[in-house]
């Protein structure tokens, strides 16, 4: 999607060889406009399957999955990394190892809003190992449901997740797809539009 | 707001007299259509105010902040009740003290999105003792910006957060106003839709 990739470009901080800090605009400031226009895209990108429901983990990959909602006419369920006080009964969980943060945390979500009959687009802020999708897809599973794809912001298509999402048959879709942070650089699978950025 | 009243009416729980629980399209299932609705009547609410940005605070508030950025056209901030690993540098925090949850979490926003002339319009989910909408005040203040006016979707009237908002000079507005939850039924201010809920 080449709005997000040119302000990838323009305002993407690239931190280290495999960290990219999006804050200004998806990830702790968020653009509304720019959100609209991936929940359009995410629409059109799995306009074949029939979604029932979208599933995402907080915080930062409501925002997107909420415009998607939007375009595609239904709920959005967000996973949360805490314990909610009012949230206890039926719960599904999984256990999302972050390799940046060196730590695993259990995700959950109420049993009430997946049922059988659901097909379920994951949507999450990045891909890079593949844990938080695989953890929702598991989620996704433990209900019954099924998996009808897994829309993702930006992909580090460097880093493993993306291979291991497809090779279990998932369709992914990836706004964004990254090849390399190297050298302070950010690099588009694409190959359309190679810039760097500082 | 009537569609909002009417869905606290169908969908929401009283789970004792100063609980609401309204995970089925709010905090965990979120209802995108009424989300954009809640935006609009935002937008109308602070018509007359000159709102540069939102901040609201992960996770529920997101949604709501989310479309009413989209109607006003302004950028969106959350603070993060976790520690971000790149979210590190000039960060702006203030401290919130949960009553239902009887511990106090620390937020953070990042400076570098907040400036002196932004005129910011806080954003919250539930409002019940303010403290949450206070800390971003709080915020917002230490960044030296404006508070221009507080948006809730669902104020608990008969606690006393909205009196010290509108006290300390605030323009507070919320999208129902909820009287009383006893007896498990749920009472609106406006006195136009008091209705009994399961």
């Amino acid at each position: 999607m080449k709005a997000l990739e040119q302000r990838i470009i323009e305002a993407g901080k690239v931190l280290g060889p495999t960290v990219l800090k999006v804050d200004s605009f998806l990830n702790h400031q968020i653009d509304p406009q720019l959100m609209y226009e991936m929940g359009k895209e995410f629409s059109y990108l799995f306009r074949e399957e029939k979604i029932t429901k979208i599933l995402t983990i907080e915080s930062s990959g409501i925002a997107p999955a909420v415009m998607a909602g939007l375009q595609m006419n239904v709920p959005v369920i967000f996973a949360r990394k805490r314990k909610s006080l009012t949230l206890t009964d039926n719960l599904l969980t999984a256990h999302v190892y972050s390799f940046t943060k060196k730590e695993t945390n259990e995700i959950s979500v109420s049993g009430s809003f997946l049922n059988h009959d659901d097909s379920i687009l994951i949507i999450d802020d990045f891909l890079a190992n593949g844990e938080a999708a695989l953890a929702l897809a598991k989620i996704v599973e433990d209900a019954g449901a099924s998996v009808a794809g897994i829309g993702i912001v930006i992909e580090k298509a460097f880093q493993n997740g993306g291979k291991k999402l497809r090779e279990k048959g998932f369709k992914v879709e990836s706004l964004a797809r990254i090849s390399s942070l190297e050298n302070g650089q950010v690099e588009f699978l694409s190959n359309e539009l190679e810039e760097t950025i500082q």
